[in-house]
């Protein structure tokens, strides 16, 4: 199915300030990577950001799963295959697969998006857009992965909190769908990396934050290497959820 | 001069999750390309962090002055040229240009290296290396913005603190050279950032820090939207230094 003119083939290396302390690529830089993969490929069939700006829509990242036997390591190139799975009225989804330099497959990706009006912030009818064209584009190729799960969590204990500040701000003014994932990676403690890598890492983008918002982070250790964590704005609203399991290396 | 074989020029777009909220390209991954680009430039010349590694040697970067009329925009193509300016027995002057998507040279940077042991961390003599070869690759481009100046700073007032966590910590264990520009430009209300923008940035690298490391920012006010910062590890050691100088748009 590689040839597949519906998916879309970009290459990378990992540069060295985009790998930890481990050599290998962050999370945050590989979904910084997976979401402008997904900005090349609908630019390229006419549904990019630009394209749909002039009509004032615009994309939203509703949920992210990322599951991976291995990171590519310092250096080495590797490449990541974006296509469609399913569009429905509200929400697409869209798949990914990570490539190593040897062109093995080392791991995979799923995303669910949402299009919604850049004025009202009402979401917008897919089927509807450039007479349903993008239902062209849907394509059966396999992704491995469970989708993402619905994450509950019931801490209450703060163990965690920072001042959204300029870095964290994209040109949105919303606090950047990358930094909660450094930020919710830096919750836990050098050591886990040292003797554990992440094999699923999953985000839930559930509402925005603004510079000067405080976020608190609450994590339950749901034991087998899974936890779940949750983010809220001022003490109150969930901005964002995430689960994180870790595997032995 | 621009076809001088000494001079290297990588091409560039500014991607969505490396502009900040006016949607301009920020300094952090600004000095995550120019650092890149001195590695891919030295490589191809036999000077790279790998073949050096064998040889048990490694580049430390020392300063960094930055000086730019603008920052490439969202989406926009953008390419950056270097070439070495200096060897001398210790030390190596390295310098950048900023060219836009017109092909204009928009900003310039310096910067300033030691090559040091890695086992011994005791600085390696440039001349003697490889039979002096690197003084090969020495080019008279000019660079017409000043030298990184020293930058002194007398407030003994803590205006922020944190604690070196997992993103921030690279390969060789240290806090990376880009994070303390993050850390550093967050110091500034993003009010400035809305009326002015960076003109000049500098960094010293003075100590490494390390994972759990408390790091506190002192900073002088100077006036004329100049600031010289000062970051400390634990209260104690300074770690670096920075001078950023704001202007009007």
């Amino acid at each position: 199915m590689s040839e597949n003119s519906n998916i879309g083939t970009y290459k990378f290396i990992a540069e060295p300030f985009h790998v930890d302390f481990t050599g290998h690529l962050t999370m945050g830089v590989l979904g910084n990577h997976l979401l402008n993969c997904a900005g090349f490929h609908s630019t390229d069939r006419g549904f990019g950001i630009a394209t749909l700006n002039e009509d004032n829509y615009t994309w939203v990242l509703s949920r992210l799963a990322i599951e991976l036997d291995e990171m590519p390591y310092q250096y080495e190139d590797f490449s990541i295959q974006t296509w469609v799975e399913n569009v429905y009225r509200l929400f697409t989804d869209r798949n990914f697969a990570l490539i190593n330099k040897e062109g093995h497959k080392i791991g995979y990706a799923r995303s669910v998006w949402a299009m919604i009006s850049v004025n009202t912030r009402k979401p917008a009818d897919l089927l509807a857009l450039h007479h349903g064209s993008i239902l062209d584009y849907v394509c059966e190729e396999p992704c491995p992965i469970e989708k993402p799960s619905r994450i509950k969590v019931a801490s209450e204990k703060v163990k965690a909190s920072l001042e959204a500040k300029y870095s964290d701000i994209d040109i949105n003014g919303h606090v950047n769908s990358i930094r909660y994932i450094e930020h919710i990676l830096d919750l836990f403690p050098i050591k886990l990396y040292k003797e554990q890598r992440i094999r699923r890492f999953e985000m839930a983008y559930v509402a925005e934050s603004y510079y000067g918002d405080v976020l608190t982070f609450y994590i339950d250790d749901i034991g087998d290497g899974i936890y779940n964590i949750e983010v809220k704005k001022n003490g109150t609203e969930v901005v964002c959820r995430s689960k994180v399991i870790f595997t032995e290396k």
